[in-house]
């Protein structure tokens, strides 16, 4: 046990829950916690609890916010008719950065996959059907990741929205910019082949 | 920024001062915590704010301890007359997991750095030299990290132990067990090879 503290340890088990900390980078983060100034320690304890208690899901597109609708829900520039289906509030903040999409945003807060339980009723659904039926939408762009998870589930929504007679494209997969073709593996290259565009 | 709310950047700036984690780490640990179960994401608030106030420095050794003074420093089995003195107390944990060392520690909190501004009194060394006039110390270990600040803060206590007629070593410098030769960097082989000992 790291110094024979169980508050120590308590520290260390909370840290290990934080993605892509195992148990070696937890002790040396609790560690620096402990040697910091105690401000700092207390800033980013402070920081988690003024953050949940302030930053709640959107209640139009699920996405992390402070004021409800979020800023890009009551952004009135933004185009109604193109929504944007991802994941998790990472992918809307990887998006956004790029700064070229235009439309508004639904996060589901997942994927389906029945062999977890995660079924349709676990994501963020009704209400992305919901604005799918009351809102002027026109194309749904579904951008979940390229797993196999995300996948079924964008086959899912597609033929939800084709009942509705609403178009969903997939977010196209292929070859990453600025990579060598050499690294990309066999089912991209193969989806980079089966995409082809005729150049202009 | 993220989201546009100043509850997640303040969030994501506590986050950065953690070791090894950038602008980009600090963004998704923040999304983590802010996606996750409530309660996961309070239990990290909280158990900084407990640890911090439970585990103080041992009045002996410096060490991190929830009791005072330290487990270590209270083992009558350790032997009393052994110290081993180390930067921080990451190394203390490293040395213990080993399990050979059955001495006593002092923990420094840091190395001599003139150019940082940080000479003798800025370390935890008045309490090291009073042990050593005090305590039945006979041999002192400086475990200082190998690096250039390390090295001259082993030379400075080797000085100031030698004047109080105790005896100070250095741990060896050589090559990491297990290890390949060619990985080894240029002043590491110097060491191995000035270092070397008969083979029993």
């Amino acid at each position: 046990m790291l110094f024979e503290s169980p508050a120590v340890e308590a520290l260390v088990t909370a840290l290990r829950k934080l993605p892509g900390v195992g148990k070696r980078s937890a002790e040396r983060l609790a560690l620096h916690l402990l040697s910091a100034p105690e401000e700092d320690a207390l800033e980013l304890s402070k920081a988690i609890q003024v953050a949940r208690e302030r930053v709640t899901r959107c209640d139009v597109c699920g996405n992390l916010t402070e004021q409800n609708p979020c800023a890009i829900c009551s952004d009135d520039r933004r185009d109604a008719a193109m929504l944007c289906v991802v994941e998790q509030p990472a992918a809307v903040m990887a998006i956004e950065k790029g700064g070229s999409f235009r439309g508004r945003y639904h996060v589901l807060y997942g994927v389906l996959n029945p062999l977890e339980g995660i079924g349709p009723s676990e994501l963020n659904l009704d209400s992305l059907l919901r604005r799918v039926d009351e809102d002027e939408i026109q194309e749904v762009i579904i951008a979940t990741n390229t797993t196999a998870e995300g996948e079924a589930t964008a086959l899912y929504l597609a033929r939800q929205f084709g009942q509705k007679g609403i178009s969903a494209t997939r977010i196209a997969h292929g070859v990453p910019m600025g990579g060598g073709l050499e690294y990309a593996d066999d089912a991209t290259l193969q989806h980079a082949l089966e995409g082809r565009t005729p150049l202009r």
